[in-house]
This record gives C-alpha cells, structure tokens and sequence, in this order.
C-alpha cells in the first residue's frame, strides 16, 4: 500500500504571507552603530569580565552554551542532553545515567528553551533549566558549579517543545507535548495514524520544584489532540496562571505545512495552574499509566542514579472546571510572551499579519461573565474580541517570539522579513525596526521575560547564517546578533557565531551568577566508593575477570604508573581521584584503544571508565590535559598478558 | 605485591627551575594597547570577515575548531577523533567507520597538532592535518568542505605527539612514538614494564601523500626506547630532512617527572628522510607485524570504509646508514621549530636555562667531517659544540615552543613564566617580552611554521584560565590570547576562551581557503546506495526483522510522514535525502526514544540511523533544524506495533 504523495509547494507558504512579502517589502533603515563606536561597546579587555551570562540552548546538539554579553565570546559548553567527548558526560560511569530513558540509554538530544529560576519574578541565579523536544525531558542545571544535575522525563508526551517555564517563584515548571499521542487508559496505544482525532491527545504537564530543590512530576491536564508550541508562566496579577500557544487545531496528521495551516485562528490556552495544583493535592484526576525516568546526581557519592516511574495524575477538563480556557489567537501562534507587569499576554502568529496582543484583566472578566463562544473537550473557548487588548500592525512578517526592556517596549522578531521590531507596550505602535542576518528565531534580552528586565542589549538568534563569517563548507553555525537597545533607536553591535542552534537563550547580570560558586570539589567531601584520598590507598583489586584500579593523579604522575596482571578478557575499571585542591588543576587519563571512555577530573573529583582490553602488549597511558611544566612526564605503562597467563597483579610508582 | 610509593614531590621541578624562577623574576613589562586602540584591531563589523582562519586543536575533545581572526571567533567545529552530537560525525552508519581502530571503535580521541598541507613551503589551503595522540592515529582534513576524509592509524607506536608534521611539497607527513613500546618480531609483546631497556623501542613514521591524495604508511624507522615529543621538517635548504625532540633518554618506566630529568641533554632527531625513503623504494628494511586500519570517506558513495593492514616496513639504522643523527640538545627538550629559511633548528629545552639553536649548516659539515661524540643503536650523536649556532640567554622559564614573523624575528613561549619573548634570528638578542594569563603552550603565527609567515598576529595558547573569563564552576574553557606583533613591540589585543585544549593551532590567510569551497552536495552526484532523488522514489521496504525507510526531507515536509507496519523487534533503517539545492539549507531528524543517533543533513546528502524500537505506540518524529516559516509543521508519525501484529508496512504524505 503506498499513499499518494504530496508535490512539493513553494515552501508550503500561504498566499497571503507570500503576497504581504511583496506588498510590504523589507525594512530598509541602516541602524547600524559607527564601527567606532560597536568596536568600543563589545569590548572587553583582557582581564576583564563580561557584563552578562548568556545561556543559549544547544539545539540539536542538546547541549547548552554559555557566551559572555556584550562580547560574544563562548566561555563554556554545558553537556545535559547529550554525550560530550571533552568532560567525558555520558560517558564515564558516573555521568551515564544522566542519559537514560524509559526508552533506554540516548546518546543526544534535541534541546530548546533554556530557562532560568526565578524568585519574585526575577531571575536568581540558582538554576537554569532547558527542555530536550525529542525523548521529553526537562533538566536542572545547578549554576553553583555549572553540571547538570537532575533530567527528569516527561511521559504521555511527544516533542517536549512547549518548556520548561517556570512560574514567578519556581513553584512549577511547565512542560507541553508538542505533538499529540495515542493516550488510553492502558497506556501506548497501537493504533493507526489516520485515527488521529479519535485517540490522539496532547497533555500540559505540572513539575513541583520540591523543598530539597529536586524536580516532581506534580500532575498533567489532557488537552485536545492539537500541537502544542510555547509557553510563559504569569506574573504579578496573572501569577497562578501559565500560557501555551497551540497550532493545528485542524488535527492534521500528515504535511502539516499545509493541512495545519488552514484555520484562521488557532488557541492560546490559560492555564489555572494553582487551581491545577488544588485539585491534585485534594487527589483529584486520574492516576494513569506513564512510564518515565528521573535521573538526579546523587548528593552523598556525586554518582547519576536513576528512578524509574510507571504513573502519573492527570486532570481531565472535561470534570474538573476552571483550570484551563482557551483564548482564540490568528494565526498558528508560536511564542506566547507576557509583559514584565503580567498584564499583557503576546502571541507570535507566524502566519498572521498582526501581533495579537490579550489583556490578562479582560481575560478573567471574559471567564466571570462567561463570555465563550464554544468548548473543545471541555475546555471553555473565550471571545477574542472580549480579551483582546489590541493588535500590532505592520509587526513584519512571521512574528516569533517577543522579549522586553523594563522601560516600557516590547521587541519582536520577524522570521520571514529578517528583523526585529521594536513597539510600545502602551500603545502598540511600532516605533523602530532593524534588519537582522538572516531569519531570527529567538531573541533574548537579560531578563527580557521576567519582571524586571535589565535591557541594554538584544540578542537575535537567526536561523540562517550564509555569509555572515568566513565560510565552513556545506555546513555553517548559526548566527547571534548583539544590538543596542539602550537608546531609542536600535543599533546593530556584532555577529557572533553560535554553536549548534541556540533556539531561545537567557541572560542574567553576572555578579548573581559569580557569588559562591564551586571552584574545585573538596577531597574531605568526596564520598564516591572508589575515591582514595591519598596515594598510600591506592590499589589494584581482581575481583574474579574484573580488575578495579583505584589510581590517583597529582601534579606530575599518576599512582600506581606501573600495572602488571592484567589479562585479555578482564574488564578494568579505572578509577581515578584527582589529589589537587585548587581551582583550574584538571587532570585527564586516557589509554592506548579505549573503547568507552577518557577521563577529565576536576580537582577532588573521582571519575571512572570501564576497558575491556582485546590485545596481548604493554600499553601507554598518559594525561591528556597539559597540567604543569612536566605534563609531558604524566605517562605510566598497563601490561596486557593472555588469558591464560600466570602473570599475577602487581603496580607501583617510582 | 606492591611497589613502593613516590612521595609527592613539590611539581618534580628540578630545583635549577626553581632558582631561576627567584634570580630572574617574572617579566614586568606592560605591552597592553590601549583598550580604543585594541578593541578597533579586533573588531570584525558585521558583515564583514576575518582576516585570517585559525584552526586549533580541540585537544582532549579529539575535534578541531575553527576561529576567526583577530576577532577570536569560533565559527565552526569539524569532528575528527570523537563522535559529535551536532552534525552526527561517528553516530551515523555513514561516518561511524571514521573512528574504527584496530583496537575497535574507539568514541572520544586526543587531538594536538593541526598542521597545514604546503606548496613549496607555504601553506596551500588543500587540506589540514591533526593527530590522536592516544590510539596513535593521523587524521586529513579537506578545506573544500571541512570535512575530515581520511584517517590512517600508526602501528608500532604509542601516544603519537609528534605528529603530523608536513614536508615542504606535503610529500610526506610524519609521525614519532611518544612512549616507547615493546616491539618484537612478532608484533605486541607480553613482557615485563622493567624490561623497559631491553624491550622498549620508538618508532618514526613517515606516511607519504600519493598522487589520489591519499595517505599510506610508507616506512617506519626503528629508534631507541626514548620519548619522542614534537617534530617539524625542513625546509629551503634542509628540505629533504625532518627534526624530532626527543626526552627520556634515560629510559625510565616510572615516575619520569624526576627519572626522565636526570640528564643535562637529550636529543634532537635529525632524520634525512629522502634517504630513508629511497631505502624504503629500493626495498631495504624488513617487513614486520603491525596492525593499523585506514579510514576514509570513500570518494564514489561518500561513506566512511575501513582498510585493513596488518604489516608495515621497519629501516633500522643499525642497518642502514646515512638516515638518522642525533643532535644533543638541552634539556628534555620539547618543541622544535625550523626559520622560515630553513637554516636553524631551534629547541624548546623546558628544563633548560638557554633556548639551543642548531645550525644545519654546521650539522651537515659536522655529519661530513664525522664529528661524533657517540653512536645509540647505529644513531651517530654529533658534537654539540660542532652544530651549535647559538644559545639565546634568559629567554624565560620552561622555553616550549618558537614561532617566527617572517621579519627576522621569533617568538618563544616560556611556560612556567608565563610569557611570550621575542628574539632576533640574527644576533640570538632577547628584543622584547610580553606576560600571558597563564602558562602558554603552544603559539601560533598564521603561516609562522612555514618559509613565508604572514605574521600580523601571535596567538598564545594558555594552559591555565583562572580567572580570565566569567567563572564557570570547577571546569574552564582555554584561555587564547591575541597579540600585535605588527610593531616593534609586542601589544596584548584580545582574550578569548577556546573549546577543550587547543594544544597547537595553524593559520592561513582567509583568502586561500575560501576559494573554491563546496557548499552544498549535487544531488546528481549523490551515489549514496540508500539515496532517493526525488519524493517519487521513496518508499519503506520490510526484508526480515530490517526495515528499510527511503525518506526525503525538503521544506517543509517529510516524504513520507506516516509509516505504519513496523514492529517491536525490527531494527529500522532511516535513509534520509535532503533534497534542498542551495546553501544553508540543512534539515534535521530524529524520532523519540533514538537509541543511537539523530540526523543532520547537508543539501543533497543521504544519512542514516538505526532505530531499534523496543515499545508498541505511535511516535512523532520531526525536523530538528529550523529550516523555514513552517519548520513546526515539519513533523510526522511512525507506528510500531507488537512482534505478532498482523499490521503491514504503509507509508505515505499528504
């Protein structure tokens, strides 16, 4: 059976966006700063440190990376969702549970959303969290020492696009499906694809931010089979409630560009999230199956360990009410941003021609005067003229997403006319509009979603890079533009390239984030079971065909560095305890044919890797970071003899 | 039985080291240009380019990333040794064979030395080549489209440093053993580490450039058991000769930061490889075991294939005269670099006191005038007083590595003080001094290894970051630094941090290798067995427990977008064409729950991953790379029902 296949259209754009194009054409102002002038602004001089952490999302690469602000230079690459050969993340035994899922282990993962903490609206430097859209997770970055330290799945869910946004004081973290899924009481569902509208739902999902700082699956809300996009949490008098933008309402199942772009409008839904929580605490809902994980970093041994879990509560609309309402937005809205007062609630509508801007006021009086025009599964559909608090006109073409400066404005990228444009939260006249290079997605300002934006800077994140460096062969990194928001107009500052795609990216003054931080883990404290503390521990143990090296590294040697007694077949695990106790003395330990791993060990850390070696021989091992003036001399020898040698296990050092 | 243990000795530095350290002080010179002067010399405005590419080994990360400058920028990040979650490099069945090793898949490499192809001396801009230092590997780069083609293993060897260094016309790159390794008649060798004397033997590899521009192993010849620790050629009237630091002539097995400092000289190799390689074509040497595999992207289908090789010619110089000398040289010396007119041999002695300079002048007359002081193992030793040019004095603590400018001068980074100095090649006069924030390795003149460096710019490569950058926890990228060395004195301009440990780097005018790049991939030349060329051809094939999924990719859909039929137990095979011909148009895949891989697709390429889907349900996949206005819509379905499900294999779009 082959169905028919669609033909190609012109990038499945609708018409009327086509057309827009060429009746509205492109921004035409230069608002590029002198380079003078952009020269002395991105400077910063050596010895000197950046204004601003910038945490940009990894994408594809499912990682995340962190750049100082204004001068765009990468300062560090946080693996979370994904395998880093540089750390040894998900590959050394006390990372690589980091990557298991109900599905199994995953190598690499899909990243997007980086989202700080928050602590009365404002971000406190704690924690970042970013979603993985693909296996949906949702993982805890500890801003102390800059590891990822929990990742926790979220079941009944595909494509965890819509997360992790926290509300005003990371009471929660939300997290939508993007994609809808077969949902039954008994859990995966073999069904076929064109059933979509019978058995494919989509579910808004709750995390508790416990007392002991670790992530819980509080409760999900079934939502009607549509595709799930963005979201933003309240704040001051919206506070309690959490917004997501939907898209394919028609619930289309296949080429969506065009069977998911034909309503004219689509929804936000406003969740009642403190009420969500009410009912779930008063054990209200369903408990369902769901398989998921939580992986945390154990705080006693510093060793990944998961949980595993089967079942989750979800509330269903259709017998719980008011937790959740739908405000009609034009058109396939994808971000959804709230002003830093909380009153006003923003919808990119990629295929609209405005920006539709709801009043959170007018939305709560719409809800108590009943002002619906219909339901959907229980869900109250409001008016949108009875919410709608204006439109912006002339926004450019495929409005994304919308940031703030604190001082009144609210800046937009347009995806399709490569710009960013700048309006009054007052009275939604654009006021000024600059060209980006090429095709923005994101766009960031530090604290530009939170209640007290610091401003200054913008950060466009554009999708398409061509020519904007020297080029890389076919494949590119994406581009950042830094752009002056200080003044009235705004100026063009920098490009500066990104690895990966960093979809969205938060920034936060630095002086919050540089106070108190780890700078090298105390050995006192260091509790992994294959930890020694000094050199007179150090041991080699057979244990049957499994042989533990219990090896330390300082400057400049390893003990033991000699190795006798191991034979083909044995699995080894090497276990090293870095003796430094000071900041910026890493040690690494690699040996000839590693099939699973190296190491790099921060000063006090204990590190593992598993070698299973296959070849009779006496083979090299050495430190792989440059740690001292005699890091040439780090280097030991491990003898391989056969199976069936007499050799018995001997080591030493000097 | 346990060894004794060596007492941690305070970093093993001899206590000349620390002496010097108190008598001669750290430089106090100020060469910072003034921050408008500075930020103006690196600023690179937008849409603009830089001037020069730098490539820099990742190091530790087994990669090599590639910046821009002066701007610093790291525009792009081409995988060699490790897997890399982004574009897919050894997670892919298209590119995984890159990291076979005749050890087995080895994931994560250490890689150091970039090295640029050249033309009568002068880099060319075809190809850059880097070394793993671990599982002894060299690696081909094609600057066409930055994509690593080629990746040949050493046998006989272990951790190779010095490497891989090009001849004047690329006719050969080398490489030397680091650690010595028991070398019998028979291949790997079961012996006792303290037969080190007796068993341990180094290895020189010469590795020629074949007209196809392929890599083969050529000959390899026998040294003693010393640690070979970097290399470079030579060039004008040396050009026919290659030189090797060598250290632990001692032979010490253990503790080698005190054992291998003992002697107040070790050598230099000089190796007159036209001679050898003539023996090597008359057929001399003998052919003995040695298992190595040759990686390469096959040029017909563009997939990764491994060759395998299991013998390898070994010239001994016991045996055959003419090919090897060495050159005493102070003290356990670790780079050595060749003036641009290819007339002195200059040595990073990093325990001595005095930079040594060799004249090959004086060296040829001296090899002619048989002026030795010795033979090791058929290697004649030469007087040092007799190839002496000169000692440069006070040219700072723990001297590494020199570079030149073209101009007369060279730049010598001295680790332990922390400083860059430059000297005259004329009268060996220290001219100026510059402190670097902390601890250079490496350094890097675009061009400054070659006969024509462009000079301009010197760029340290700092082993210690400390507090250069924002903090970011335990761990620190790199620290680089850009210095002027365009006026008489040297000027600090920039910071910037660099990913995983760039322990060399390699420049060239952006001009060169702009020229000519790919883009994107014809698909008319796609010979991908699993490519389809247009969405007609695509279809999903059942052959046993394999499925095989013939998919496209073009904006904004996939092709096709629901399957159905596929079972818990199938290992699924998805080949994906993008079919975009343009530039900057990748498209991305993955499908929730990957096991093994995610996808990224340059236009007009086929890749593809193994699913092995282990629970019953219908899962989205989608597009992981924002590819246009309707990306969110580039979605689709795949069903997977039970091992006895009757459900047959169904496919389509739209």
């Amino acid at each position: 059976m082959k169905l028919p296949i669609y033909k190609s259209v012109l990038w499945g754009l609708p018409a009327v966006v086509i057309l827009s194009l060429i009746l509205y054409g492109c921004p035409s102002q230069q608002n590029l700063a002198s380079n003078e002038e952009a020269a002395q602004k991105v400077y910063v001089a050596p010895g000197e440190y950046d204004e601003f952490y910038g945490f940009m999302s990894g994408g594809y690469s499912g990682q995340m990376s962190v750049y100082g602000i204004p001068s765009g230079r990468h300062i560090y690459t946080i693996p979370v969702f994904s395998q880093l050969a540089t750390n040894g993340y998900g590959y050394n035994e006390e990372t690589k549970a980091m990557l298991e899922t109900s599905y199994g282990f995953v190598p690499w993962g899909d990243a997007h959303h980086p989202e700080l903490s928050q602590t009365n609206g404002v971000p406190d430097g704690r924690y970042i969290f970013i979603n993985e859209n693909n296996t949906p997770r949702v993982a805890k970055i500890d801003l102390k020492s800059f590891q990822t330290t929990e990742i926790l799945e979220i079941p009944n869910s595909g494509g965890n696009h819509a997360s992790p946004f926290v509300t005003q004081n990371t009471e929660y973290i939300s997290a939508a499906t993007r994609f809808s899924v077969p949902m039954g009481e008994d859990g995966d569902k073999d069904v076929a694809i064109d059933s979509y509208e019978e058995n494919f739902k989509g579910t808004l999902s709750f995390i508790k931010m416990q007392d002991d700082g670790s992530m819980k699956l509080d409760f999900q809300i079934l939502v009607p089979g549509f595709d799930y996009d963005l979201s933003h949490a309240g704040k001051g008098p919206s506070h309690g409630w959490s917004f997501f933008t939907s898209y394919n309402s028609e619930e289309a199942n296949t080429l969506l560009e065009v069977n998911a772009s034909k309503n004219d409008k689509d929804f936000i839904a406003a969740v009642n999230w403190k009420k969500a929580a009410e009912y779930a605490a008063q054990g209200k809902g369903k408990i369902m199956p769901g398989e998921y994980v939580r992986n945390y970093i154990d705080k006693e041994d510093h060793i990944a360990k998961t949980e595993r879990n089967s079942e989750v509560r979800v509330l269903d609309p259709r017998e719980l009410e008011g937790m959740i309402y739908y405000l009609p937005t034009p058109k396939s809205p994808h971000g959804v941003d709230v002003s830093p007062d909380g009153e006003l609630i923003i919808a990119g509508g990629k295929l609209s021609t405005v920006i539709p801007v709801h009043s959170f006021e007018k939305m709560t009086q719409a809800i108590e005067n009943e002002e619906y025009e219909g339901e959907i599964d229980g869900i109250p559909v409001l008016k949108y003229d009875s919410i709608l608090a204006g439109e912006v006109e002339n926004p450019g073409l495929g409005p994304l997403h919308t940031e703030f400066d604190g001082q009144g404005n609210a800046y937009t990228t347009a995806f399709i006319s490569s710009e960013v444009v700048k309006w009054s939260l007052d009275t939604f006249e654009v006021l000024d509009r600059i060209e980006t290079y090429y095709s923005p997605g994101h766009l960031m300002i530090p604290g530009g979603d939170s209640q007290k934006p610091w401003g200054k800077y913008l950060v466009a994140l554009n999708k398409i890079t061509k020519d904007r460096y020297l080029p890389t062969g076919p494949e590119l990194f994406h581009s950042a533009q830094l752009i002056d928001i200080s003044g009235d107009k705004m100026k063009l500052l920098l490009d500066f390239p990104t690895e990966g795609e960093p979809h969205y990216a938060q920034g936060i003054a630095a002086d919050i984030v540089m106070k108190d931080q780890v700078k090298f883990y105390k050995l006192e404290e260091n509790n992994n079971p294959y930890a020694v503390k000094s050199e007179e521990e150090t041991k080699v143990v057979r244990d049957g065909n499994e042989v533990h090296v219990y090896m330390t590294t300082i400057r400049t040697h390893f003990a033991p560095d000699n190795i006798e007694g191991i034979k083909v077949g044995d699995k080894v695990y090497f276990h090293l305890t870095n003796l430094e106790q000071d900041w910026d003395v890493p040690h690494g330990f690699t040996v000839k044919g590693a099939n699973t791993s190296e190491l790099l060990l921060m000063p006090g850390e204990t590190r593992t890797m598993v070698w299973e070696p296959k070849r009779v021989g006496v083979t090299p091992f050495y430190c792989t970071d440059f740690c001292s003036a005699l890091h040439q001399e780090m280097q030991g020898y491990i003898r391989v003899s056969p199976a069936d040698s007499d050799v018995e296990i001997a080591y030493g050092t000097g």
